[in-house]
């Protein structure tokens, strides 16, 4: 079974009107929350992320979460579990990582336990006093595609790791793309703008699945069809030389930027619009693709869990 | 290392004023928050504990910790790893069980992901909104010390689950010491009362790791004596005929009752009060124990975690 599968089981099993986006948006006490796992040898590896990246990452991906929901993150809770070989220099050097990610948000809580594996899950909290809350739900034809953050580097980075000799990569050039993998970072300023350039309703997802996955959730989520120019999304040039570079950026996923569907872009990054119809259309030069929600779920099983 | 070594290393690397009470309290935002983990074959077993109760449980305990806080539950996110080979219907009865336990306290959120062992970890808020909010640390001498819960039946029913043979029990005083166990229930309505009691501070914890271990704590953490007669404490008459009744009541732990420091009881249940001084005094008929935080450690590792 599949996580897709799992969440279809959980809402039914629930029947909330919460489940579906990333955030929980919790009215009566004016905060968003999100929780997420980190498991050793599904989502990290020890051999190439030390304790410090480890818990760097755990924080951040949290953040993320509170910055697409349009929440100010204030508050982290880490639940930990560790095998009992794990020494004290593993804690103290992952809640330093954690600690250095999470800036002002403060870690006020959590639990640690032992295991078998390393587990990680991280529970964020925003305050959403005076801002406007998103949903996946929300995109309105008219609105404009903005986006913040580099697409495709932790992709390329997250290859690198695994072994993929890019050779026509600097040392330099692969240095940073590995770093983009392990210590990614929060759109904190762009989700603060974003408030300035909605009226009403509107989506936001951070791209932590892959751009296209956000795109597609966002486009079925709220029934309509999301045009973007690929040119015009923002990347690292490094990995224009990447044979896999078109892949990389659309389906690569972690690189934690933020796409949103807003009324006034003002400065931002606009890539795209939102029109009536159901999907994703990625235009190139001289000719565009469509893609389905289901065309996205096999592209990025097909180029990066297999 | 033991987990009160890990949670040292962690105070000392965060150093905020937040981490000691299990839940934080969030001034700011108007909100408590607890985050707790629960391991396969640390927590609990799969060998005894169906998916249901096992939801049940996860959730329930998360529930007292907010009950502890003086606080209101009002929303759970559920963080849950499982190994591959788990099917449907366990995630089903998983969050059915779930459900169940938070009544009207809503799940709103989560993650499910891959991995080895069973891991949860469960996010509790609760609203602080119009509550005294509880601390360890403010037990004041003259309060009373009030309770709620039944003392030891979890205990004794996790050695029956273990294998223990209490050949003085009645089949169905052994099913009610296991289902203690297995499906704690968390003192809401007494968490309620507790707010008339108080005037300005107060100490409140729930009795998860045993009574004993709640009044070391906030005996210590709040620099007072705390005296309790043994008699007074709530417990399951069927217990008193097992050879270990003692230490079942005083050390068994997961009974998940209250224990306050309240400045007027009122209707509650009162087994002692805070004196001048530091430690534990249990009075039985005709002696009396002192106890230090290191006695009420190592009498729980001698005999439940040995």
């Amino acid at each position: 079974m599949k996580e897709k599968d799992f969440i279809s089981i959980i809402q039914t099993t629930l029947n909330s009107k919460y489940i579906g986006d990333d955030c929980a948006y919790l009215k009566d006490l004016g905060i968003v929350v999100t929780q997420d796992n980190l498991v050793e040898d599904v989502h990290f590896s020890g051999n190439y992320a030390d304790p410090y990246q480890i818990g760097y990452k755990a924080v951040m991906v949290n953040i993320s979460d509170i910055c697409a929901s349009g929440g100010i993150p204030k508050y982290l809770t880490i639940g930990l579990s560790l095998p009992d070989n794990i020494n004290e220099n593993f804690i103290k050097e992952f809640y330093r990582g954690a600690k250095s990610a999470a800036g002002r948000v403060e870690i006020v809580g959590g639990d640690i336990t032992g295991g078998s594996k390393i587990f990680i899950s991280v529970t964020a909290i925003g305050s959403a006093l005076d801002r406007n809350i998103s949903s996946r739900r929300n995109a309105v034809v008219g609105q404009k595609i903005v986006i913040s953050g580099e697409h495709g580097s932790s992709g390329a980075g997250l290859n690198l790791l695994s072994g993929k000799q890019y050779n026509c990569l600097t040392d330099e050039e692969k240095k940073q793309l590995i770093n983009a993998h392990l210590m990614p970072s929060a759109q904190l300023e762009f989700s603060g703008k974003i408030q300035k350039c909605v009226y009403g309703k509107y989506a936001m997802m951070d791209t932590s699945d892959g751009l296209a996955d956000a795109l597609a959730a966002i486009a079925y989520e709220s029934s309509v069809l999301i045009e973007v120019d690929f040119n015009k999304i923002p990347h690292s040039k490094s990995i224009e030389k990447l044979p896999d570079y078109h892949n990389l950026v659309l389906y690569g996923g972690e690189d934690y930027g933020l796409v949103a569907s807003v009324d006034s872009p003002g400065d931002l990054l606009v890539i795209g619009e939102v029109r009536a119809g159901e999907g994703v259309k990625i235009n190139y030069d001289g000719y565009s693709e469509f893609l389905t929600k289901k065309d996205v779920e096999e592209k990025i099983f097909k180029h990066f869990k297999e």
